[in-house]
């Protein structure tokens, strides 16, 4: 990978997740993530569950249609400054295992905030796995 | 429409656009837009244009599925300050006529940056009527 899309996607605190539904009507959201090689992970806990895990619209999505976007970018109003990294790859919600505890791990690595209650032992974590990383702008 | 929802949209500089292609595969760009009602403009002119209109895929994605996300967020450190206003609607691209006219004067306005060359006179925008607006968090 490109040393500058690299450090693009480790210093980002945040992206915009995409999914679509079954009939191809798309979803976005903004998410934390962490990222380990081609594969990113973001949990579902951020915020306060109005509704159970099931009914989340990006967990219905990937369940139905496994492809998604993510997307981390920067607004400037210098606009000669403006770049992004879009991933676009393939989703599936962990809900244990190995892979889970390493997601956790790097999750609380990156933000503190995940060092409490907001990321309970097991919380599920969907990982994308990327096909392919577009790299756009002054990166 | 909420008043704080009205608030967030008129200052949001950026916002992410969510398409999918014929097949269901979702793609997410950041854009500059302007607001009329349930109107949403956002130009196609913000960037070097490196690939012809047609290839743009928003554009071949709006053309095959006209459903589209536009979201408005911002990130804060303090997740107890986190929000996001997420439009869902359909997206048409206007070439020309008076809508036209009204949405690059409303970029213009809202943004210094479209009142030189990128945005040239009949530069084509992007519609996108809210069918839904949604909510979440410290708005």
């Amino acid at each position: 990978m490109d040393a500058r899309i690299s450090r693009r996607l480790r210093q980002a605190r945040v992206a915009r997740l995409a999914t679509a539904d079954a009939n191809g009507r798309p979803h976005v959201v903004p998410v934390c993530f962490a990222r380990d090689g081609r594969s990113f992970y973001t949990p579902l806990d951020l915020k306060p569950k109005r509704v159970r895990l099931e009914e989340l619209a990006r967990v219905r999505h990937i369940r139905a249609n496994s492809n998604v976007s993510l997307l981390v970018d920067e607004y400037s109003e210098n606009w000669e400054k403006l770049w992004y990294v879009l991933v676009r790859g393939t989703a599936r919600l962990l809900s244990k295992g190995k892979e889970l505890a390493k997601a956790h791990r790097l999750l609380r690595t990156k933000y503190p905030q995940y060092r409490g209650r907001l990321l309970p032992e097991g919380a599920p974590v969907i990982r994308i796995r990327a096909q392919r990383i577009i790299g756009w702008g002054r990166l």
